[in-house]
């Protein structure tokens, strides 16, 4: 894989600030900036940081080449000094975070960089745009995969994204506990699952549902799983099963009332000796409609539109923020949008049960005693901005944060509008 | 600029269809599918098509390398007749649609896509991944400009999106009246202007604000913009002031309740002399902020988060259907989710005063006799797989919705829920 620049996936603003942080010297003062979300999105019971690997190989490929250099110069953004300084940058500073699956709540100190100002400033939108996009997704992901409560979901949602917000998309539901995606570049970019086999089209290009189903079993086998609701559903099965026999793998329903549909449909595919043919829906559904379907008789969902939009909620809010200037903490003052100065860390402290109580966000410089189940949470990730060996795969991610929602205390896990499950102690 | 091949950004389900219909000799007959909105977002009055531009790039790049078909050989997507098939692929249909800036409603053929089944079914992901998102982010922008009656918006939500989505976004808010934006990338990609100056962390990293202020306008010159909300805004607007001379630009500020704060800020820069001095207000403005501050002595807007989620409908929710096989109309037909078959085409017709009226999807067959102030929508946009000359430019897309925002009837420029503008009539 090629690694394009991401040197101009930034803010101007960030450029001008270098630039006369440059002329006047305070570009070498020593500091530290933070990512932090304010409140979880209204309503949410924790959140789920997702995007961090993505992060790390971005801040890697942060290099301004001519192509760059030259746009900067023709547009007027920085003068010569500024494009002088940014021809040798690369990132050399550090790194520390809470691992990709961890929860956060508000105040989380989730990303911490420690570097000069104007290494560590020219960074903020792509560290916001990963981490805010790729974490919204997983934290709506993440209440999906709790309702469905150990049945398969399959992500399907790249047609209602951005394209490439679409493989994040996809990777961000695959560390939350998706089965598998439809997106095939996902596949390719971080080895994810891939699932998919037909849709109405392929039934309406051919003569007759039945040419369609004979059509698709010859190639992908009687184990694939046949779309019957392009005309009527109950003929659909009946053909499927006819065509594909009681080995058929699944039939999906995309549309209509899918509880009482999934029983029909499970009712009619037993009386017809199927089974062991499985019950896919899809359709429209988010974490809610998953709820509701707990009693039907459904194998697996596919979910697109609520996934790729957060749910209601498609951006994190988090900030990134300068919190520490030549080791003084700074902090805005004007308004409520204050901020905490300081650099931060953060532990979680459990009962001895294995519940988690509260997220303690502690100064650095002042770290509390830890208790016997309390648990550090920010992990080193880049050291003079090497990516630090052994850092999480994606699968270890998914089950970190497989561990994590155990811990929830049950209200936490609810789909309901409430509170934070565990309250932030600024310690 | 490269053009890396945008051929894995497509459902795995698209790749197992064609590998069906290549068995079975379905796979060459002529269709035609349609993109068109169900419906509008709930209570919006009017879409803004966009997007189009960037996926007839994307089509062209719709190319399968050695590296996307090795990766589908490994992953055991489709087999080797559909690998050899797809080696081969180049799009060489026909494409038709609404120009960008062209405004749309329920059931408008938003693009008519002519191609033999298997050309045509595999582009179904990307289509609609580029003109779900742009459409969305151009549709609320649209609002937004609207609202702000002739001031100058800059688009700076690049940090609340995926890094790639971010400069969509800010072409298609470009697209729909916006100034500029803060995306370099899209300044680059696009040819938008960029701006920005500085954050709350350039002044927090000085030793007071007025040092911050000397080293901005010191390197930007007195008409820079400075941020005077750090500390204390009346101090700041007085530091500003001092530092830059009454000739200072603008002044930003990015918190508290903007509208009072404007008007203060207006009456202490006159005070001071800086009558030229522009406010500008940013900080989770949306539609509904802007218009409320129309009153109030703003200047500009910035506008982020809102603009980049498309306040509130974050995809359009617009499907890729087949309609038409071998000639002959075709349709799903088992819920509410129906489609009508058949090839369309849509006008627009208007009164004499210009005010548009309704909205005409016809039968391509069946083109009703155009009235005197009818407009035809579709333009063609692909032949052989080649763009047609003269397609529009940004700019052009921008004057477009311009004079398509002043043609829709008064109602239908009201930010609050309705019905769409215009009736869509099927004839």
């Amino acid at each position: 894989m090629t690694s394009p620049s991401t040197a101009l996936l930034t803010d101007h603003y960030e450029l001008t600030m270098l630039s006369s942080a440059l002329r006047d010297g305070t570009a070498d003062r020593p500091c530290v900036f933070e990512v932090f979300a304010r409140r979880l999105p209204d309503g949410r019971r924790y959140g789920v940081v997702a995007g961090t690997g993505r992060l790390l190989a971005a801040i890697e490929a942060f290099r301004f080449g001519e192509a760059e250099l030259s746009q900067l110069a023709a547009a007027g953004v920085v003068d010569r000094e500024a494009l002088d300084w940014l021809a040798d940058y690369e990132f050399t500073g550090e790194v520390d975070g809470y691992p990709e699956g961890e929860l956060y709540f508000p105040g989380s100190p989730i990303l911490t960089v420690r570097a000069p100002f104007a290494a560590g400033v020219v960074l903020e939108t792509l560290a916001l745009s990963v981490l805010n996009h790729d974490s919204a997704i997983a934290s709506a992901a993440a209440r999906m995969v709790t309702a469905a409560n150990g049945r398969r979901m399959i992500e399907m949602g790249s047609r209602r994204t951005h394209e490439e917000a679409a493989v994040a998309c996809a990777r961000a539901a695959y560390l939350a506990g998706f089965t598998a995606t439809s997106n095939l570049e996902a596949g390719r970019r971080w080895g994810i699952p891939t699932a998919g086999t037909s849709a109405h089209a392929f039934t309406l290009l051919h003569d007759s549902e039945a040419a369609a189903f004979r059509a698709q079993v010859d190639k992908l086998g009687a184990g694939t799983t046949l779309l019957v609701d392009t005309y009527d559903i109950t003929q659909g099965i009946a053909t499927a099963v006819q065509v594909a026999g009681p080995e058929l793998g699944a039939v999906r329903i995309d549309s209509g009332d899918v509880g009482p549909l999934a029983r029909q449909a499970r009712e009619q595919l037993d009386s017809l000796g199927a089974r062991n043919t499985k019950i896919v829906v899809s359709g429209d559904l988010d974490e809610f409609a998953i709820a509701a379907l707990r009693a039907e008789p459904v194998d697996a969902y596919g979910v697109g539109t609520s996934l790729v939009t957060g749910s209601g909620a498609p951006t994190a809010g988090m900030v990134y923020k300068l919190v520490e200037v030549d080791g003084r903490p700074v902090a805005k003052r004007s308004s409520h949008k204050e901020s905490r100065g300081g650099r931060k860390g953060a532990l979680r402290r459990y009962k001895q049960t294995g519940t988690a109580v509260e997220e303690v966000v502690y100064q650095a410089g002042a770290r509390p005693q830890p208790g016997e189940h309390d648990r550090e949470l920010q992990i080193p990730l880049l050291r003079a901005g090497q990516q630090v060996d052994g850092l999480p795969t994606i699968e270890q991610s998914r089950d970190r944060l497989r561990q994590a929602l155990v811990s929830v205390p049950w209200e936490g896990l609810k789909l309901s509008h409430g509170e934070p499950a565990i309250p932030t102690v600024f310690g």
